[in-house]
């Protein structure tokens, strides 16, 4: 599909179109002339594609440092050339932590007017590499990616800027992130605090047990110096609640355990719910601290991530990267998080 | 924004394609042909738009449901006519009833080679009507709504086939709902079956608790005829939770409830934790009933609106209304409700 196109937002016309002509100045052809190259190799390297050799790449983006030549968004919309359009990947709304942070990027982008295209993988592979050629035929300007599946090749084909959330989809590809080991330590801290002795680590997939893991290996590591002895299991998060509860019920009765950490919130209400009639409940923490758990889940200990935070950081970094596509960025953001819950002791 | 394209879902081509030109047989020249009538009248009758004298209207019509003319979507599509682009318009996704819905929507429409544009709104009146306009500009195939704002006349003007979920738009839009008069009663006889003697009704707005509203209707009827004593309250919806905990504190101190009945899960989660403790927490019931509530809060008695079947209404009458421009609809397809919900005696 190819969008071409005037209003995004036709109440903001105006303001939008005054944002457009003021940056307009520097055009790709002064980029050209001064680097004494093409207007065709600006767009390449501009745009990433096509062969261009090191020389040639150093002098153009010499040429729009100098010039300060931004390809604006509104601008090119104006032209035709934009689509003001971002797309977002997400594995499912149903977690409330994607479903909120779709909303915190949805309204920062409707703020700088772009328009959103949501995409659900689902959980599904297929879906993903689906959508993603939808969104490259849709001629989106960029892509906030927070998937989960194994879609990592086609993500590092595709030319247009990506920035993603939590997941390290290549060297190249900015990643926008909570703390996961100091997260991870916090939890765990607690547990030390609360004297509790046997624990269990309930995580969504296998592969979040691994010690690549940060969550895990923040958690483990403060365990083993503070010889709290642990065992961990694995709840396919793909899987239905149902599924999950009874999955979650073998692991609980595996031994008597006095702490249950769970790698994500949800996981944190199934289990409150299996133990919460034992005479002596454990002490269950969750992660992800979304503001529907911290509303309708007050009491439940977990770790705060700042999807406010998060959300502002990967559309400030998409926006940049695509209105200055040579701009170096970090390999990664990490941002602080935080313990919230009631205590016991208060 | 304009939307020419050929491939909504590039995996699935050849057998979208296959649709395309099956149906492609028929054209709008035969219509007019047959009619006795100019191609410029039969695209207005379809696209009701400017004006046609009823005369006209029934001849055209006629021509179309002699030869089967549909204006298929593929072939529209495949001739850049067409989007294959769906616009949703959603209050917000904080409130699992809507990030299902849209969950839901989205996996009907994903089948049939639409993409969704979602929309939401927020409650702001004026980010509706942005985006109303943002979804006319970008030429989408139709909208399905469940705004809870009072855009009504913005809808009634637009030329875009939409489907409304729960809310009426106008007598020409048809609305897809879950008998909440059925639903309503419902909660009310588990109220008497429970021989409940006091009970307050929490709603989400004043406009809520008006006599209009079936829910209340339903509700407020059986009560009274088992003559048990009630008293109503409105939370607004739209304001933080925090704030609705408050307000839903005062509500609660007013009198000594044994049962208190919410038009929605939200609030009624806020009220089970605001009377958890109390010696003889009164019974606590919500609405909506979504996966998320169901498999999360199982014990909530609540009246489980079926989400996966009026998705899939909602997705069949749009794409029927797409296709078939002047297809007669209902006004309004109401579909059944059941309690769900731990009950006392078993």
């Amino acid at each position: 599909m190819i969008f071409h196109s005037s209003t995004a937002l036709p109440t903001e016309a105006e303001k939008y179109l005054s944002i457009g002509v003021e940056s307009m100045s520097i055009t790709i052809k002064d980029v050209a002339a001064k680097a004494g190259v093409s207007v065709a190799t600006v767009s390449r390297v501009i745009n990433s594609k096509g062969y261009i050799s090191d020389q040639t790449n150093q002098k153009v983006k010499a040429a729009m440092i100098e010039l300060n030549y931004k390809p604006n968004i509104a601008a090119r919309t104006l032209q035709g050339k934009s689509t003001a359009t971002i797309g977002i990947i997400v594995p499912s709304l149903e977690n409330p932590l994607y479903s909120e942070l779709f909303e915190c990027i949805e309204k920062e982008l409707y703020k700088r007017h772009f328009q959103t295209l949501l995409c659900t993988s689902n959980n599904q592979i297929q879906k993903e590499k689906n959508y993603l050629s939808l969104l490259e035929a849709n001629r989106v300007e960029g892509i906030i990616s927070s998937s989960h599946s194994k879609v990592l090749e086609e993500y590092k084909e595709t030319a247009l800027p990506i920035i993603s959330f939590d997941r390290k989809i290549s060297s190249k590809i900015p990643t926008v992130r909570g703390d996961n080991y100091a997260g991870g330590k916090m939890i765990a801290l607690e547990i030390v605090k609360r004297h509790k002795k046997n624990v269990l680590i309930l995580s969504g997939s296998k592969e979040d047990l691994s010690p690549g893991n940060d969550r895990i290996k923040g958690i483990t590591q403060v365990l083993k110096e503070k010889r709290i002895s642990f065992t961990t299991a694995a709840l396919p998060f793909e899987r239905a609640p149902i599924v999950k509860k009874e999955l979650a019920k073998k692991a609980i009765n595996m031994d008597t355990f006095d702490a249950i950490i769970c790698t994500d919130d949800l996981t944190a209400l199934i289990v409150c719910d299996l133990t919460k009639k034992l005479t002596t409940p454990p002490l269950v923490t969750g992660y992800d601290g979304s503001s529907f758990i911290r509303a309708y889940h007050p009491e439940l200990v977990t770790i705060e991530q700042p999807i406010q935070e998060i959300s502002e950081l990967l559309v400030e970094l998409l926006v940049q990267k695509v209105e200055h596509p040579l701009i170096e960025l970090e390999a990664e953001y990490v941002l602080a998080v935080k313990l919230v819950g009631k205590s016991e002791f208060n």
